[in-house]
């Protein structure tokens, strides 16, 4: 069952007219919920504003989303928290409206497991067909024009292949469908720049964090799929599967090494932390 | 007042886990309805179908569509109708549904009046900041996806400027924020190819076949700014506002000449027959 509150409202009726549905015009977070204990809530809560000023959509007051998320987790403890932040109805077509009201919408979504082997053994990954488009003023942004992840994820149906990597217009490799990707190359951590498309992920922030607390090098790169081909190691991570090392892409192997290992157990210790000191709300 | 229909029933309840409002995972077209005739409609939901199957979106059926627009159409005789057609609910993230069950979201809007000076003496465009990302895979298709025409739009607020000029991401001249844009250059018409972003217009489908008819040569073109500026003529079209000269593209002056007036005389001709001929709905 999914609890859902549209501006703090428990009621599963969208205004048609909302400029979300109409253009896509909003951006959004997804983030698991653990006793009762939504995971780096703050980090994501930061990003949304940041993405939502960029696109000149005011954030809405901390206080009304904590109270909203309060709600929801008042009823059951466990599940995905997604937040979405729209620029509300209104304006003259594509214009917005000089002084437009945020909606928000955020729904609690039953828990989502994966197998555990994905975590442990790492996961198989293919290419995706479809590019994504190059655009420095959406680069980075979380937001809901996501036709492009949705034609990617259509691309296979083999439930052996876990995440399909997308390469920009240009031939780089920027991200997984739903995840931010790093590659372990002659004992540098690697992950695709991201000013020119892609998602700025909160897990990734986190990586960046970790690899400066365990003194690995890490640059934001431009990769090609040669790049990830010479790589020794290679992993995917999003606010829901944490991180998983990838095994395989396309037939070609690669191992669990060091880097990988570290910096997982780097998130799984920062994560338990998070669900512990997580008392902010409610 | 907006009339608005979801799936045949007068309702404002738009379901918030529909595709269309978690992605743009949606397709959509806006023309206008003169005397109770949608003009253009068949060419509209034939669009939209093209459209909709490349995105793999199942078309709803064309009688379901027909009586959507019938009842609309049996309250007020006159407006904006904008009808999306989305993926629905459902699937895993990104991921569609195996079978998908289109929405389809049909709304009456109220009559958009401009003045009749743009269409006589032509308006004053800008170029936008802001760029189209490239992505074959989406090119000409008219998608939920329209945050960049919602920054684009968001660039300016001067009342005479009336349309803003979008390049791609390599600097060719596409589109309008809301319109195809065409120049007149040596006798020939020259409009930007639409493989790489772009909508695909119907009205720009229109001046195609006007060109034909009329024996101007026409030609899809990687048009610059330059070769813009090197232009006689200069029009915008859409199907809500016919056909615009324009006029003055940042204090440069274009001329109101023979291309562009017999354009624009074979399109209000055709789109009076179309206005007389429409009986197919109600």
């Amino acid at each position: 069952m999914i609890s859902l509150l549209i501006d703090g409202r428990p009621t599963n009726c969208l205004d048609p007219l909302d400029r979300g549905f109409q253009y896509g015009d909003g951006v959004f977070s997804t983030l698991p919920v653990h006793a009762g204990v939504p995971l780096f809530l703050d980090r994501h809560l930061d990003r949304l504003r940041r993405d939502a000023l960029r696109l000149g959509i005011p954030f809405p007051s901390r206080s009304d989303l904590m109270a909203d998320i309060s709600t929801l987790l008042s009823h059951r403890q466990a599940g995905i928290l997604k937040i979405q932040i729209t620029r509300g109805s209104g304006g003259r077509g594509y214009r917005p409206p000089e002084h437009p009201t945020a909606m928000r919408v955020i729904a609690l979504h039953p828990p989502v497991t994966y197998p555990e082997e994905y975590a442990v053994h790492g996961i198989e990954a293919r290419y995706c067909e479809i590019r994504l488009g190059l655009n420095p003023a959406l680069a980075g942004i979380k937001h809901m024009n996501r036709l492009e992840q949705v034609l990617a994820r259509s691309e296979w149906s083999d439930p052996s292949i876990v995440e399909g990597l997308m390469l920009d217009y240009d031939g780089h490799v920027i991200e997984g469908t739903m995840s931010n990707v790093f590659v372990v190359s002659k004992g540098c951590i690697l992950t695709p720049r991201l000013d020119r498309c892609g998602v700025n992920g909160v897990m990734r922030s986190l990586v960046l964090e970790a690899a400066g607390d365990l003194g690995w090098p890490l640059e934001e790169a431009r990769l090609t799929p040669d790049g990830v081909a010479a790589a020794e190691e290679v992993f995917l991570t999003n606010s829901v599967i944490g991180l998983w090392p990838v095994r395989d892409i396309e037939g070609q192997r690669f191992t669990i090494g060091k880097a990988t290992r570290k910096i997982g157990e780097w998130l799984r210790y920062k994560t338990r932390q998070a669900g512990r000191s997580g008392s902010s709300v409610g």
